[in-house]
């Protein structure tokens, strides 16, 4: 049994990543790695682009013949287009952007800087080379992008839009990735009903807990196991667990039930059935935060792994801190994230704080970047979401931040900067203040496509 | 026809902003709710707690009878528990954290205060009381956390994990939201072949732009159908986009065939049949990109819905800069969110950067929390991803920022601020550089749980 003391919020971090191991990788197709974490190193059969490829529409010529009247020998947009034809001075080929660039050719004229002889016949057309200029504009050598034998993607990088589109730039369209966890999600309590129920009788509320922890366990890619609702009943309690335990899940949450009551289950039975690493941390909310690692049973559980147990706090606003703070980063970990931690900023208090003189404080909070006339001093402003009872759900409303403030029982003033841990994505706080820096721009006057460079 | 004219990157984004209509509301349960926008406002039927609740496991009673032996009169913890009972002068009632207070009892002593008379007889059992405290101590009044009639989210108001929580709570479990929207991508290009394509003739390139935008649209939570690859062929690709057209999409993608070259046919379709916007836009990369809006055919088509057509530029990273910076807008229109626009930062470049002297650039780069001994010196630093050309697609690997450049032609040096457009969530970018200020606590001296306030 773990000891009867309350450890940092660190510690219990550390505690729960030490005992997290990676989920063994599994291959899968190309839509179902998004967001996952590659388990192998991906490199390029062949080079992008394979041949000598026009960044524009144009000409292919010779640099060196410069301006003047040219034959167009042949039209080059793809596949065999301009195959055994040669440029040679005195002609060009037309091109399109990404078509091979004949043999003979060395730099391409955009089609702007061109002008198509009308008097031409059908199948001898001439045109106009407008423009001088050097050898190798405009062409991607073989390979400028990516060149053969490349690694393109490391094992342990994570697949976005722009990854998933070099996957299939190399023809890889299976990969091996880090698996999401399967979580499995308990709410005890007797006071506790469906949130289907119309009428409360005394002493009834709906369980919100549940739906909670079903939705942010799918926020993080996890698929996720509904275990309903448990009385507070030792042996039903119990036979959930094991059921539970034994189909294959990875993480199994609980809220409630793990206080000071006489009928708070959830600690002993987990003691049972494994190894409590703690069962107190020093934190506020969250503080019952319950956590152990189950072993699976060796004779029926065919797939024998590990099963990390959270013991939530049954208060609402407490058991979805607790899952940013160490449920989260589990998730990460087991999912194969490089740094699994939720990301850290500094954030200036809007309005002044109190603080607890006792446990650090997870403050809900939303932080939106505020803009500076200085620039270097724009930075995050960070706006509590009012009272922080840990039963208020409507603290957790809106919140995309902790605030984390130390145990000093100090008032923090308004306008102290302090660390705030980012707990959903930024676009919900789309600045709207930063005006564009390309507003300026005049477009019509500025922006004619004149530039001839490799860069298009 | 729009005009022949190069628009400014904010003159297209409003164009955008201003055809896109949200879409209209639908009715969906809690789990399909997750990360939708509210349509409607929700109202709280009953009060939270819906009776006066203990915040501790510990003994009802009367604040007034101060320490001392008591007999325990009653066992409340949910339900029916302690109805009838009341709590007189001299007595106390066991209560469960969450259950509800007998009549009677005006504060709560937690568990830890007290002491179980041992020699006490089994169905009368008494307990010491070691603390003297305040009236309402560790008591939910009826309807503390939300009072009956309140509204709890409102319209306009996005669906996380804590406001599915609500809505559990308030027992609404299937509600009006904005649906989002469902997008066809198509790609176009004699020159593209499948990305299961091993061998690559002369000429071929796999296509990796449909893969890559059908995982930004599913990133974008949106429901995503797969258009395949059209030859640069005005008939082939029409009949395609008329099929699409007819089949109930709200955005249709399409990259490649937007430029100079003599069968780029995606914009001459999309005027025949419907508004052709814009088609140049001053920016680097993406120039070409080109915005219409489809008027669905009178009779067929029963879904009547309006189409947004992106003519996205065939260049891996011209393409999707364009999805970022255009689409994920109007999909979040669409979808209802109040603000849609990209969050933007300011960040820090790490090395000096050349600007365009035409085109304001959207250079990818990768931003992260960076920590000045002086917190409020913290901030974002800018890290460019390497050679910008739009065919490279590794400038956009693991970029989770644009840099806006404005079009000075100048060298923007090391250390200066430009504004930073968040393009992924922050998750990858965990600011491993805070340390906790949480850290210094000692947890076993400062944490013992000798607080008695509601707050829990
Ligand atoms: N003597 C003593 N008593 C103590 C503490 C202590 O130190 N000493 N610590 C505190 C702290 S301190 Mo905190 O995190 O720092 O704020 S939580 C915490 C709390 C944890 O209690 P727990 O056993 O986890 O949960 P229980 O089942 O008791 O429910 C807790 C509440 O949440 C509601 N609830 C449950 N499940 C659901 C659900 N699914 N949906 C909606 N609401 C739900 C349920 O009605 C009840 O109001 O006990 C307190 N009591
Ligand atoms: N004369 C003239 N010529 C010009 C311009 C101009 O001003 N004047 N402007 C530039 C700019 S300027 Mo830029 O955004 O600022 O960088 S794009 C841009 C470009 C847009 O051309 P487009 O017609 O949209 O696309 P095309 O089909 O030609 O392909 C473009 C490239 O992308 C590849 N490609 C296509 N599809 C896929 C796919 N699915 N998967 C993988 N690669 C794919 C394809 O092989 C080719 O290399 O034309 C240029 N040519």
């Amino acid at each position: 049994m773990a000891e009867n003391r309350m450890i940092s919020v660190e510690e219990a971090l550390d505690t729960v990543l030490n005992v997290a191991q990676r989920l063994p990788p599994v291959t899968v197709s190309l839509h179902e790695a998004l967001g996952k974490v590659l388990a192998q190193d991906i490199t390029a059969p062949d080079p992008l682009p394979p041949y000598p490829a026009s960044v524009k529409d144009g000409y292919a010529v010779l640099a060196s013949d410069g301006p003047g009247e040219y034959t167009v020998i042949t039209e080059s947009r793809a596949g065999n287009d301009g195959v055994g034809v040669t440029v040679t001075p005195g002609t060009v080929a037309y091109v399109t952007t990404g078509g091979p660039i004949p043999d003979g050719a060395d730099a391409v004229v955009q089609v702007e800087d061109t002008q198509l002889i009308e008097s031409a016949s059908v199948d001898s057309k001439r045109v106009r080379i407008l423009k001088q200029i050097k050898q190798g504009v405009d062409i991607r050598p073989v390979g400028c992008d990516i060149a053969e034998g490349d690694v393109v993607l490391k094992s342990g990088e994570r697949l976005g839009p722009a990854e998933i589109g070099l996957l299939a730039t190399v023809g890889v369209l299976t990969v091996k990735v880090y698996p999401t966890p399967t979580i499995a999600v308990l709410s005890t309590g007797d006071e506790l009903v469906e949130p289907t129920s119309e009428i409360l009788n005394r002493g009834q509320i709906r369980d919100s807990n549940r739906a909670m922890i079903l939705a942010a366990g799918t926020q993080q890619q996890c698929k996720v196991l509904d275990l309903g609702i448990a009385h507070d009943d030792e042996k039903e309690i119990e036979k959930i667990l094991d059921r539970a335990s034994s189909s294959g899940i990875d993480i199994l949450l609980t809220s409630g039930g793990v206080s000071m009551g006489d009928r708070d289950f959830v600690k002993p039975l987990l003691e049972k059935s494994g190894r409590v690493h703690f069962h107190k941390v020093c934190m506020k909310p969250g503080k019952p935060l319950t956590f152990a690692e189950i072993l699976p049973g060796s004779t029926e559980n065919k797939k024998a792994n590990k099963i990390l147990a959270f013991g939530l706090p049954g208060n609402p606003v407490s058991c979805l801190v607790c899952f940013h703070l160490f449920v989260v980063p589990a998730i990460r970990h087991l999912s194969g994230w490089t740094n699994p931690h939720l990301p850290r900023v500094h954030a200036r208090l809007k309005r002044s704080i109190k603080t607890d003189p006792i446990r650090p404080e997870f403050h809900r909070a939303f932080v939106k970047w505020e803009v500076n006339s200085r620039l270097g001093n724009s930075g995050f402003v960070a706006e509590s979401t009012g009272h922080q009872m840990s039963s208020r759900l409507l603290s957790m409303k809106s919140a995309n931040a902790f605030l984390e403030l130390p145990a000093s029982g100090n008032l923090i003033p308004a306008g102290s900067f302090v660390v705030a841990s980012i707990i959903s994505d930024l676009s919900d706080f789309a600045g709207h203040g930063i005006p564009t820096s390309t507003q300026s721009v005049n477009a019509e006057q500025g922006c004619m496509p004149q530039e001839i460079n490799i860069e298009s």
